[in-house]
């Protein structure tokens, strides 16, 4: 790749195509350069990442490594030479996981098979001696509703719908999959199930349980029931064996449970804006992590990456004319208490948001981002695309950014969110190895120069300049 | 990602731009589905990686792994029913690494420290006792032609430039790298060297030692010196040791040898044209692999995508017009002899060859191709590019192919290579940790195939209706 070439061609296509100047564009492609450089020969991203992973590890909302987390990024960020940094307090939710759970198959009296299996966020615990119970299984909740209370009553109700592996993005598969997890036990208790296990939400058969949140909705505290998921080989042999023998019994332990709110803390660092100190552009990820692994893609690797935005940015001799914020939320696993929090007190201050993206998709070569916003303005962003096409970022498409930043929505913020390859990233989500190993260097770095890039133009031009409200063509 | 209105849009973009018809376009969109969704849910490469990686193992030209892939490899091809299958006899040196090498850094007498070494692939053995003496260390083969004989004469030379970490391609920062491993014994060796050390070809910093070719040239037998690789972790500290005191020692021992020429073969399958069999199209990668790992990813990962392109053609229905070829090379990591030989006979035969593509750059996400041969051919190629966006398939480039496939080049044959994401290969080319864990199913599976798009593309329309040879813009 030759990029001396590739900058005269860019600069031919933007003159004939936009109305951008053509030292705007001689400039801007130097200044990508520079950031991209930066961030693969002395980006900070993957040293944070070591920290927070191994020295800290998984972060769940309300433990102490949350704490640690809080503290240790506030003190990163107080060493870059920002304008401000500051927490935000917000009361989140604790829920513990207690005891290691414990689960097996029995196919005979005394003849067991172990299980992976681990309490999904939020369930209840199990009776002190587990559930043990006949198992029915079902292909998604809705099949759940149609069926009659004879049919669950006193069983344990096993949803096995697998993610759909033809999908391109992963994502879209999680989608159409994860109301399993989130569901299923309000509906099984309906009918009077004893228990739901889910299958993990990974398109890899492997032998790890992954967690995530699920919800009882309106269910009466009396009536909830416990819910666990189980890796894909013991979904694959569960369902197996059942077809052998319908009789088989499943049994599964967990004491895990809801405790009370406690005080946690967004994190949050700016650079005041020289020229319009008042329009603020945020990047963010979220600090807790689910407590099977440590977090390192989802989303230690967004917040590092999204720490990092501000230090290239001054690293790279920028001072910005919008204020730039760096937002780690707390509690987007199984509350979004930190973006909900952030959102209303920027409501109560007045404060307005011009742009906010979130990194929150794994520390895996980006592709591209995602947006939701207005069309005009969406379409102002792809008239940047050929910049990014040096860095193979060709991804750029309205649908969706992140869960913390999208209590921001209103009718003139855009929020994007980091698209980053997708293949890999449900093989760790919400498992016990979501770890440090499974991040690369230069991708995590790939990452945060291509956020701080995006940054840097909608920072350079804002979105008020050419608002043409043409419709969105791509 | 709704793949409906994607469609929809694309018919739309080829009419008003293209020659090619409405439906063919809505005909092409839905095979290229067909395609992907056969590979990711009953595709057959991660199946045969496995068994080739993790059953047969490392498989270097001559060795007894290399015969027993060969065998492998054309029995799974006769299971395909292809019209048919044989073994193109090829001469290959057989060089061996001979015992485990030994190595160290001497900082004072007694005082020593253990370095990662590997022979690098061709290079002679040191003495029976090793070799020990002062470092020299120089950053380029360059440096060397500069020096004198008494700067260089009876020391090992050590050559440090590591990979630029800020090229986007890792394939351009080996390209500006790998004249170290592969001339540097060469250049010592003419100022009197005993030997050469050339840090890993790897961005990363870890222990692992990379091995490769190296060449001789014209040196001779008497002057050839053993020349060998160290990790990056190890080439850092002998720079920083260096530094510190330039007397210190280096030790290494190998015994390496390169044996006389043995007998192997090439495999080869072919699925005859209906329409227009003497139109050769082939896929192809190379069955050789280094020693040190498994070959997963160089090239056993190409291998199996390439065998899967055949039977993922007969999958979907498809009866090819022009003959088919799957070609798995022997030897190319150390003397290309399957490559050329394949060459030589299709020239003797008299067989036209009209597209060519090797899969030899990992068996990571694929992000596309790059291109070599006329402007004109590949013009008609980015006509397709639109069919490709919803598999993320973005990439389309001039320059480049593959090595195997390169002895077929001539004025019209279009040569391309299948391009994967490049971040992490060069954490695992040539080292013990290319390994079947390493390689990711969907993304294996993605790229096989990425691959059988394009040839059921270039089959179908061939390159000869659109020859309006317009120079190439992109």
């Amino acid at each position: 790749m030759n990029l001396k070439p590739r900058f005269i061609q860019i600069t031919l296509f933007f003159v004939a195509t936009t109305s951008l100047a053509a030292q705007d564009v001689v400039d801007d492609s130097l200044q990508l350069r520079d950031i991209y450089k930066t961030s693969l020969t002395n980006g900070k991203s993957y040293q944070w990442l070591d920290y927070l992973s191994n020295e800290i590890g998984g972060r769940l909302s309300g433990s102490l490594n949350a704490e640690l987390a809080v503290e240790y990024t506030k003190s990163q960020l107080e060493t870059l030479g920002l304008d401000r940094v500051w927490l935000q307090p917000v009361m989140v939710p604790k829920w513990v996981r207690g005891n290691p759970e414990f689960s097996y198959i029995e196919t005979a009296p005394g003849q067991t098979i172990p299980v992976n299996l681990c309490a999904l966020g939020g369930s209840v615990a199990t009776p002190l001696e587990g559930i043990k119970a006949k198992v029915i299984e079902v292909q998604s909740v809705d099949e759940i509703k149609t069926m009659s209370r004879s049919e669950i009553e006193g069983k344990i109700v096993f949803l096995n719908r697998p993610m759909q592996a033809d999908l391109i993005s992963t994502f879209e598969a999680y989608g159409g999959c994860v109301n399993q997890r989130y569901n299923g036990a309000k509906e099984a208790a309906k009918l009077g199930a004893l228990g739901t296990v889910v299958r993990s939400m990974n398109l890899r058969l492997d032998n790890l349980p992954h967690t995530g949140a699920m919800s009882y909705g309106d269910t009466a505290v009396k009536d909830r029931i416990p819910s666990a998921a189980i890796s894909t080989n013991d979904a694959e042999r569960l369902s197996g064996l059942l077809k052998l023998d319908p009789d088989i019994k499943f049994y599964f332990k967990q004491n895990c449970r809801q405790l009370k709110d406690v005080q946690s803390y967004n994190v949050i660092g700016e650079i005041t804006g020289t020229q319009y100190p008042n329009q603020i552009i945020i990047v963010g990820a979220h600090l807790d992590s689910w407590d099977l692994g440590d977090g390192s893609h989802d989303d230690g690797a967004g917040c590092v990456q999204s720490m990092d935005v501000l230090r290239l940015l001054k690293q790279t001799g920028l001072r910005p004319n919008r204020t730039i914020r760096v937002v780690l939320f707390m509690n987007e696993e199984n509350g979004l208490r930190g973006g909900l929090k952030y959102a209303k007190v920027a409501k109560q201050k007045g404060e307005k948001h011009i742009f906010a993206l979130e990194s929150d998709s794994g520390g895996f070569t980006p592709r591209g981002f995602s947006f939701d916003g207005p069309d005009y303005k969406i379409s102002q962003i792809l008239n940047w695309k050929s910049l990014f096409e040096p860095y193979l970022i060709h991804y750029f498409k309205k649908g969706g950014s992140g869960a913390d930043i999208g209590p921001l929505k209103d009718e003139s913020v855009v929020l994007a969110g980091l698209a980053p390859d997708s293949q890999r990233y449900f093989d760790h989500h919400h498992a016990s190895n979501d770890t440090f190993d499974a991040v690369n260097k230069r991708e995590l770095e790939l990452g945060a120069a291509t956020m701080t890039a995006l940054v840097y133009l909608v920072d350079k031009y804002g979105f008020n300049s050419i608002e043409t409200k043409k419709p969105l063509k791509d």
